[in-house]
């Protein structure tokens, strides 16, 4: 008799978002005629820019024609993109990584939960907390995570490093040392980043201890502030201990298009074992490759007018974050977040708990939000609001959240 | 320090298709006047239809303007590519399949890969030999396949089941009952089919010893002959035993476009659990869906036009094959498959072993192929032609192959 995969039965309820997106349904369902303002999953409204979408005409032309035609992509993806991503995401700050230390692939989200293939599992992981649910849970999955713990919606066996109003959103050194540690800044949930100095530290400590460092840097394009490291790989002493995955889900739109890359340099190894050929080994056996379209579509974000015109998609959602911090903060909510970011991380007021305050936002402004608590316990007490709807209704939504 | 999967190092030499490229390329630098004809990897060669074209153009134009952009799709895909799968590939084949039973994916190999992960390390593995190398090296990943041993160039831990001429390439029941069974009809890369009353009695064996059978029909598209079944749903049971994993690249030349879906029935439990619920939890946790233009363009092949335009397209390989396999066949070669499968598989000549024959037609005809002990102990002595070249090159590496 065959088995299953016991450790997918560890995992509580169901995925946090589909919980809010029902919660959210039913409150539709039951007001037909209130107006439900999501400002709630991290999910873009702007089409695309008008370069991609010109690429994407030309390249499924090329599809349609014998001579252009392009069947399976080359394993680490095609060389036009991996050479853009190469001499505008690292070679540009400085970082040295070379294209065959760039691997393309169907996203982010993608790349963070099969990135676990390659590593025991028997790894203690490290995650900030709160935290985007995929690194547990694909940790989780694969047994690496001990028990869930209900009353503390905690895992027996996952290092949490608590990243609340008292260490300024940031992750502090555990005192427990883990072999794989999951960092994200810009920050998704918290909005949160650190500064190059400290992420150099992480890199210190991850070389002092033996551990890894998976650097999940999707919100990059958004760091207005000098001194926040864009890439892990300008710290020093990185490439020996890191990873990095990148999207292009938010600098240009992509979240239904599908892009992303992972960057894992040759001189990561463990005992004598590259990291980059075990990762070349799996990307070759269980994928196939992006589209070729969406690859061309990648590669016309780093062209002039591809940067230009996906700035302008940046600082419209920033514009919105703005409105909405500052909106907050002038209606006496204590927010953070929203200045290297495109999440706003609110202190949910009167003592309600995340969820309440996610009914009482829901039933009195019409505005949804996602509770702090799915993040993490140390989500508790928090509320994440995102830039990515329009100008219009993130203004109203503000507007609306004010007057409750 | 943290640990490696240690199962990537037991993993013999590169994957099949990374040798045959680098002695391909070898030759052609040695030869440059040569004109090299590859009937060798399984990529298509056919543009993209005329309607899947069209529908990519108008699937971009929505991308391009706010009311019709789409950002993250749902979870298990499209409904409106799911009801075309439901009402074409198993409804009209009396298959009672839901729309819930579908998973929309970027492809077969990702889904072949990827599958493993809802079952546990503890199960024994029965693959056909010669196999699609991605069944066995991914449960080698997984740890699920023992050791290599080098000199039978076979896992410890796996149950072979020979398909030669003894057997008329198709698999029996093996002595050794396995947990998850894979099957392959029509077959890569022998060519081979099997009767719906032949995969009637494997169904029924699944059932009898509690093992689910991973069926990937990649390849259905090319069945021309009755009685071979074009889903493993027409059999009866097959709900309660049965994952089938289907893709667009054969069909529709989707293999740079990357699509595919897996239909993982309801009713298909392991003491109670749903492998349906826990596939879902995969599909939602560790990926993000396939592009919407893809999706919209996977849905065009389910229209009349779509669905006349990729049959032209499948009955131009086909008759390839049967070029291949008449003119093999002519010159005294032993061939079989091609009837049912775009692909060829025949003996070498003079006891040559497979990787000899493959140097051998390269150098002798400049025609590659791929050598048949590369998808397993049983396949040497054995070698694939594909009919996915054009019909000119197909002509004249026949005609090659002739003379030589």
């Amino acid at each position: 008799m065959y088995k299953i995969n016991e450790n997918y039965l560890k995992l509580p309820g169901s995925y946090l978002f589909a919980t809010t997106g029902r919660k959210i349904r039913e409150f539709i369902e039951a007001n037909p005629d209130k107006k439900v303002i999501s400002l709630g999953i991290g999910d873009v409204t702007l089409p695309l820019a008008p370069v991609v979408i010109d690429t994407l005409h030309s390249a499924v032309d090329e599809m349609g024609k014998a001579e252009t035609f392009k069947g399976y992509a080359p394993d680490l993806g095609y060389e036009f993109l991996r050479q853009a991503i190469v001499d505008n995401d690292y070679k540009a700050r400085g970082a040295d990584i070379s294209i065959d230390e760039v691997f393309v692939s169907d996203g982010a989200k993608s790349d963070s939960g099969n990135i676990g293939d390659i590593f025991d599992a028997d790894n203690k992981i490290a995650v900030c907390d709160p935290v985007y649910p995929v690194y547990v849970d694909t940790n989780a999955m694969a047994g690496r995570t001990g028990v869930y713990l209900e009353e503390q919606q905690k895992w027996s066996n996952v290092v949490y490093m608590p990243c609340t109003a008292a260490t300024d959103f940031a992750p502090e050194i555990p005192k427990e040392e883990p072999d794989i540690i999951y960092l994200c800044f810009p920050n998704n949930p918290t909005g949160s980043t650190i500064k190059k100095e400290e992420l150099q530290a992480w890199v210190d400590y991850a070389l002092k201890i033996g551990a890894v460092i998976i650097y999940d840097a999707a919100y990059e394009a958004y760091i207005s502030e000098g001194d926040v490291p864009h890439t892990i790989f300008e710290c020093e002493g990185a490439k020996a201990c890191a990873i990095e995955l990148k999207s292009f889900s938010k600098n240009a739109g992509f979240t239904g298009t599908r892009l992303g890359y992972a960057v894992v340099p040759k001189e990561l190894k463990c005992n004598g074992v590259s990291l980059n050929s075990l990762w070349a080994r799996r990307h070759g056996t269980k994928f196939n490759g992006a589209p070729y379209i969406i690859q061309r579509a990648g590669a016309a974000v780093y062209t002039p007018e591809g940067k230009k015109q996906t700035l302008n998609q940046v600082n419209y959602y920033m514009n919105n974050a703005k409105i909405i911090r500052e909106g907050l903060a002038e209606a006496g909510y204590i927010v953070s977040g929203g200045v290297n970011a495109p999440y706003i991380w609110l202190q949910t007021p009167d003592k309600m708990t995340s969820w309440e305050f996610f009914d009482y936002l829901l039933e009195k402004a019409n505005v949804a939000g996602t509770p702090g608590s799915g993040f993490g316990p140390s989500g508790e007490g928090y509320f994440r609001l995102t830039a990515f709807g329009s100008y219009e209704n993130t203004l109203e939504a503000v507007e609306r959240i004010r007057k409750m």
